[in-house]
């Protein structure tokens, strides 16, 4: 199928996910369906088995399909993989994006393959050393930005602050927020405070192009006293699966507290419902998966559950990144601060 | 007052914490009468204060003073205040605590001045190159120790595999676990995953003088997969902290949600009473302090804000960890170690 010039195409890898290829071709007729022609959806993967699940052509006449038949486990070496594996469908898909045949793109299988793919393909950014991703945490505010979420570790000062950009844009962009507040996560306010990278990292951002608001604490995350939190990835991904645990263990903990006594078994019943609500903000299905930001496109990467809903909250992502033009922000950012340092 | 060689005598900082000497006073007379001359406290500070504030002598007959002026401020640098400062209170409880006047020490003051006192005064294990703070979080199975909980940033593969040797020790002697699970926070299972630090302790803890489990994750310390969780304290100090920050969050959240109609009113009001129960194991006057592992002591270190309530809990953690020989049993793990390395 021929798409014209004008139309916004959004590139999905129709093999990557635990629950694919079914979960995400349920979610890009989802998306097209409610989109209703403003964008199409291009499936990559196993031509075949897509046709076959894409069902009644009448629903499914903004979704075309580039055949793309190998896939990339999730247990390979993602970069070995993405320079050998051609024909895989995650693989095609960046190559579709870097040579302007769709405008995002969106993944849920191997993490770590999409970022190679995206890195290698689309290449970064000139002047972002790394790519990151970024993920947002609920606050008692709105939601937090926390970058990097699990992309890199033994990050330097340089990283961080790099990621301090692409957060500030992204946050600036897709939740409206004109000078975004950026906090560095370390042990205490001090400027002293921190491990090595954090401490020259805070030095760094005093000249960096967003409004810095110093260190933040892990305390802060959830007061919402940034709008973006700063820090490497190892102790993002760290801190991200502990607060996904959160929830599970409040179930957990309620069910049996639950177990004694009807007038607690009431009281649990009926704030299941209002924590389920609150909770609701940690899922990674409403999220609609987490940007890799600093590469030359846009590429969302989504949990390896991903659900339908997941995969249409996604591939809406994807379109807004690209209509906001993130990544050309992201470029003017770093670019206006090696322009001051160098001056 | 002097006290006879058999008596067990725990040393408390009187002048440290935000509400101190009054509350630290309040405490130290809970737990002597509760002790019912069992052992007793010997308070530290300002003499003609704290003996105005102690009341009733027949209630406190248990509690000697020693006068100990000085004061080190909450953002007075440490190491230098310890070395210059010799009245002050807790420059002269560990050095009791060194002459064997006091078998043990409880302080709610600056962190680290009493982390430099200790370490200083009493000195460090053998084979012990850094003191580690360790902090209990609660799990679905009961309790998990994270160590470093912020005593250490920047620590290498070595220091880590001591924090799980001191860790293991504690918790074993603590908890009554006959070989606690220690497990090393990392980003992902496989022992390839983690920054450099992580990867090069994972390599070491195989031969650990305890149960290496392997690595663990965020979503891995609720859920109690170990019993001794071992990390850089940059990362569990945030940990901490954020986990710290969970129940006050959700507590708004309910109040929000509680806003909106009678029925949610009713089901948050419901849950509250539950939720607290289930959030007071992260309540550090629960918990009566952290202990200072590694020093050839016994060191409990309170929160600022510490309670009577919190007192009094340190002060019976104190005297458990005297009762239970730990510091002997960290150096002799140590030793073992050591030996099976050189060998």
């Amino acid at each position: 199928m021929l798409v014209s010039e004008a139309t916004l195409v959004i590139g999905v890898d129709a093999m990557g996910g635990d629950y694919a290829p079914e979960a995400i071709i349920e979610g890009a007729i989802a998306a097209v369906t409610e989109g209703g022609g403003e964008f199409q959806v291009r499936l990559f993967g196993d031509e075949a088995r897509i046709q076959t699940l894409l069902g009644d052509p009448a629903s499914t006449k903004d979704i075309s399909i580039v055949h793309a038949p190998d896939t990339i486990g999730m247990h390979e070496s993602a970069t070995a993989a993405v320079k050998t594996k051609r024909d895989a469908s995650v693989v095609r898909m960046l190559e579709s994006h870097r040579d302007g045949e769709v405008h995002g793109c969106v993944g849920a299988g191997n993490t770590g393959a999409m970022m190679a793919a995206a890195t290698l393909i689309l290449g970064r950014i000139a002047g972002i050393a790394r790519p990151t991703i970024g993920t947002f945490f609920p606050s008692e505010r709105g939601r937090v930005l926390v970058v990097d979420a699990g992309a890199n570790v033994d990050s330097t000062p340089r990283h961080l602050v790099q990621f301090g950009v692409m957060g500030a844009v992204f946050v600036g962009m897709m939740l409206g927020i004109e000078r975004p507040a950026v906090g560095l996560l370390s042990v205490g306010e001090e400027e002293s405070k921190g491990n090595e990278a954090v401490v020259e990292a805070h030095r760094l951002m005093k000249n960096a192009p967003f409004r810095f608001v110093g260190n933040v604490e892990g305390r802060d995350i959830l007061k919402g006293k940034a709008d973006v939190v700063v820090c490497d990835g190892f102790i993002g991904n760290i801190l991200l699966k502990f607060a996904e645990s959160v929830p599970l263990f409040l179930k957990t903990k309620l069910r049996h507290a639950a177990g004694k006594g009807l007038w607690n078994r009431l009281a649990v019943g009926l704030a299941s419902g209002t924590l389920r609500n609150i909770m609701r903000e940690w899922d990674y299905q409403e999220h609609g998966g987490v940007p890799l930001l600093g590469v030359n496109g846009v590429a969302i990467i989504g949990h390896g559950r991903s659900t339908p809903k997941a995969v249409r909250n996604m591939i809406f992502k994807a379109r807004e990144m690209i209509d906001r033009r993130v990544s050309e922000h992201i470029a003017a950012s770093v670019r206006s601060f090696q322009t001051a340092a160098e001056t």
